[in-house]
């Protein structure tokens, strides 16, 4: 954004010291839809082109809509090279610390999401907290209800939100996300969501030591300036935003967070990063 | 409360000055539920002694689930003494708010309170605002998806919101309320709606002007701890809040609204107002 002072070519140039590489999925990979989405042109090679040239790929989604081994396969039939163990999604990260605080969940998730929780599910014991993930046409307002009336019953209430984007951009129109819905339960019942997945620092971090690399040797590429960019900033991890997804042009006048630049796609990115290799 | 130094007897005290009731409906004349609801006890006969005994009388209700002419006749049938123009809701005074200011609304109310809209619904035109009512049920992912894009690609995106209560009780269940719903639609769009309806200042003296009453001759009768009494409290009107309805204990230690006083039911306050006359 020469006009606003800001060189783009800056991020790049001490891409000598970038060992690690962040991916966001939805929107920077591809554009999701009902019939399973399509590859934006160039993502496919240029993860390819990532992992060739030794860099460590890690993928980091809010993706909370189906089971991790759905989305992989989904990606894998659009092309994308792409291992269950390189994805870092927000289900096992909460399923982690509900078993580790010993919490029982009530579930404000998508059903096709369900398997991934296990025998988290069908606890029959009283529910000591909510989680929320996104649910899409399954955010009715009765499931809306049934997680309110669980919730304000609560002495203290508890939420655990999936992520707290905004939107989304799916079938080539945006769609409300999980934080909207979030702040139904948070304003209905005067509490605030822990948030489990991006923008959470221990979501970035338990990603980046899974692959070995500090903060200062990583770069997060996604399209959500909140939550991708700012998120990783807040670890000290370079934040780049595309220019596709549910990327907006009035992101780049966006009051609080600045990203290290702009690519108009995935392709660019790696393209920048090789080129300086 | 005299644990915490309050006197509900102070209020009252002084009510050989009070001129005019403001009434809430729902939770303090009658319970609310899928079959027409009940009359909650001493009720209709509590309003029909405030108006034998001279008292001014409205009804202040947020509710947009139906036209105020079905509020109206579902009152009558539970034995209310109560007319359509003692009737204050928020949808004529929306309707008055973008007559006035040449607004076109995208409506996400209720199918059964479109009526009350006229020919506000039909127009053909890019809305210019988007309006906010209680939908119950019709509280889909769609409908909210349908405004949350019209308010996104506005410039400065325009929210109207036809009170922002946070829950009521219906069907003898706690249910979301407005309020909690324009919170989806603030946060996605990064807006604050403007509210209609209580506890904007404005609905309070539009009724209090009807009746030609001041402020300080006035008392506001309400469930809703923040609307019905924090309300009417801004605008210098006593609130009293009834233990009926939504009404729940930990009202009682609300951080920042404490009414005049507390009554466990309409015809109690009824019965203080008379003995003091």
């Amino acid at each position: 954004m020469a006009s606003s002072g800001y060189h783009e070519g800056d991020w790049y140039k001490s891409s000598k010291d970038i060992q690690g590489i962040l991916l966001d999925i939805s929107g920077v990979l591809y554009n999701s839809s009902d019939d399973g989405g399509v590859a934006i042109p160039g993502s496919v090679q240029a993860v390819n082109r990532l992992k060739s040239a030794g860099f460590k790929v890690r993928f980091c989604t809010n993706e909370t809509l189906c089971t991790r081994q759905v989305l992989v396969t989904k990606l894998t039939k659009l092309g994308f090279d792409i291992k269950m163990e390189e994805v870092f999604s927000p289900i096992p990260a909460v399923c982690h610390v509900l078993r580790q605080q010993n919490l029982i969940p009530h579930l404000l998730v998508h059903t096709d999401a369900l398997p991934d929780f296990g025998d988290l599910v069908s606890s029959k014991a009283s529910p000591t907290c909510v989680v929320i993930g996104d649910c899409a046409s399954q955010f009715t307002y009765d499931n809306l209800n049934n997680a309110f009336r669980v919730l304000i019953n609560m002495e203290k209430p508890a939420l655990i939100a999936l992520g707290r984007g905004k939107y989304y951009k799916d079938g080539g129109q945006l769609n409300l996300d999980v934080g909207s819905f979030m702040k139904v339960l948070e304003y209905a019942c005067g509490c605030q969501a822990t948030v489990v997945g991006k923008p959470a620092e221990s979501f970035f971090m338990a990603a980046l030591n899974d692959m070995e690399v500090t903060p200062d040797k990583a770069v997060m590429i996604g399209d959500d300036i909140v939550n991708d960019i700012g998120g990783a900033q807040a670890c000290g991890i370079r934040g780049l935003q595309v220019r596709t997804g549910k990327y907006r042009p009035s992101d780049e006048q966006h009051p609080e967070v600045r990203p290290a630049g702009y690519v108009d796609n995935l392709a660019d990115a790696v393209d920048l990063l090789l080129s300086n290799r």
